[in-house]
């Protein structure tokens, strides 16, 4: 078995030693979408900041995809790819493999969020707080909040297990009119999701019909304390709406996507009191290269065996 | 019923209030332990930093406990009051009125740790880190590690219930004999917990036995890169052996209780950069008044009826 990919080591040496592999080749950096068609297995990853419009503009290589029979993609989203990529065979995304750490990564943000962490961590010489500050002004809780989902797929069912466990109300709105999973997650429609949440979490894929789906109007009819977390796509909220609110004291949000990544320099979000900004790491995890690999190796023995894909597109 | 009590309004007005207080009176701060004996409850909270000097050096009430039935502490903790208090005939504590919060606290720190969100979070002016760099040095998982519990009560029984919700191998050691409440919550000795532990919570009461129980000798055969989260009393650690582990760059701390209370000013905990100091704020949240006035009215209830007491001591 051929397999191409665009990765350094030590995910280049790993593939090259996987059993079965006959030839293992590097597309450069510099020449990232000048897939070849001579392989069996194509193994990418969509690139960060400029390289999102050069492989948007990519040509098609001559002859695809000849005889490319899976393209496994190491990102749970398959948006930021070139369009003619999709034309192969077989192509599957990495979705499922990283639910876990950021499904971890949500609740992170929504405990740091809730008990003020940023702010009640003393730095070198803070004084002391009054105790009887925190009964005025206390610290909140998850345990008895709502926690609203947009999109239900690995990483949202995720954060709704750990939500339930906290005590949270759950409600949640999908693309699609697949059952609940669970029968103490309420589905209810989109609009009333984002008018309860008192923590919304993101995570739903970025098409056209969800780009900018938390929209001005959207915004304006959240609850006025409640947070956003976007674990899915920057393109998910519109930004300017967003920043718009949060310069009334409306609202909180931790973004861990933004649109564009990285924000141009200087952008007031990074900068907002009301906004936590971490750079697109919530997928990070000690596992990582080695839940990837499962996923290509699973899939390559699926596609020979003429079986469904994990994460199949 | 008589009431004598120590707090301001607002909690002074509900108590005040209460159905059946025929008097309500409040002992001002500057006498806060020349309590009154000729009432029939006393409801008291012991202070901070000097106040903990005055409540152990407070001369005993001339005729106490005279009249009093009932003692109700307004933490959940028994220390830092005058010894002469728990010779009234009925003393409780609000032990398990705050465990959701502080175990929430324990979580919050947990994964902020684990996400290393103080770090990952990007401040004005921040350049975007690139992400490979999460690859070859990625956040961890709570996933998979090791929750170490000293102490098994309402705080630590909650804390083990959200770290099995994230997939969290759960040990624990008890002062008592009492079996394990969950099948999945293995009670074994405390120096295996020390040993064994990814994150280790202390949730254990201060007593002479548990006074600097995590001295340097257990400090030193912990984990090299284990996070200690103090959520009982400052005295249950060592600091100065905390301290010169922490300098060894091993250990991380997440501390929300510490000895004394407040820290010196500059005292070098307080600014480690493997530390994180909260000003003892764990327990606060939003409905702390009412879960600490439904305790209070609950006991009541009890000594007139006869029954045993909640938090009772």
């Amino acid at each position: 078995m051929r397999i191409a990919h665009q990765f350094a080591p030590p995910m280049s040496a790993m593939l090259a030693g996987l059993p079965g592999v006959t030839a293992a080749s590097h597309v450069p950096q510099d020449s990232r979408w000048d897939l070849p068609t001579d392989v069996d297995v194509l193994f990418v990853l969509h690139g960060e900041g400029d390289d999102r419009a050069r492989a948007m503009a990519a040509p098609r290589p001559a002859g695809w995809p000849g005889e490319v029979k899976l393209v496994q993609l190491a990102s749970a989203g398959a948006d930021d790819y070139p369009d003619w990529l999709f034309e192969a065979p077989a192509v599957a995304s990495a979705s499922g493999t990283t639910a876990i750490p950021i499904a971890e990564y949500a609740l992170a943000v929504m405990l740091a969020h809730a008990k003020q962490l940023a702010t009640v961590t003393l730095k070198p010489g803070d004084a002391w707080p009054e105790r009887n500050n925190f009964v005025g002004q206390p610290l909140a809780t998850l345990h008895g909040r709502t926690l609203g989902l947009v999109g239900l797929g690995n990483i949202a069912t995720q954060v709704a297990h750990y939500g339930h466990a906290f005590g949270m109300t759950i409600i949640a709105s999908r693309g699609s009119n697949a059952p609940s999973p669970e029968p103490w997650i309420k589905v209810v429609p989109l609009d009333e999701v984002v008018a309860r949440a008192d923590h919304l979490v993101l995570a739903a894929p970025i098409t056209p019909e969800t780009q900018h789906l938390l929209n001005a109007d959207r915004l304006a009819r959240m609850q006025p304390q409640a947070h956003i977390v976007n674990v899915g796509r920057g393109g998910l909220i519109d930004q300017d709406a967003l920043l718009a609110e949060l310069d009334k004291g409306r609202l909180w949000a931790s973004l861990d996507v933004t649109d564009p990544e990285p924000l141009p320099p200087g952008h007031p979000l990074q900068a907002h009191a009301r906004c936590r900004i971490t750079p697109h790491v919530s997928w990070s995890n000690p596992d990582i290269n080695r839940r990837i690999m499962e996923r290509l190796m699973e899939n390559i023995r699926r596609v020979a065996a003429g079986e469904p894909l994990l994460g199949a597109l």
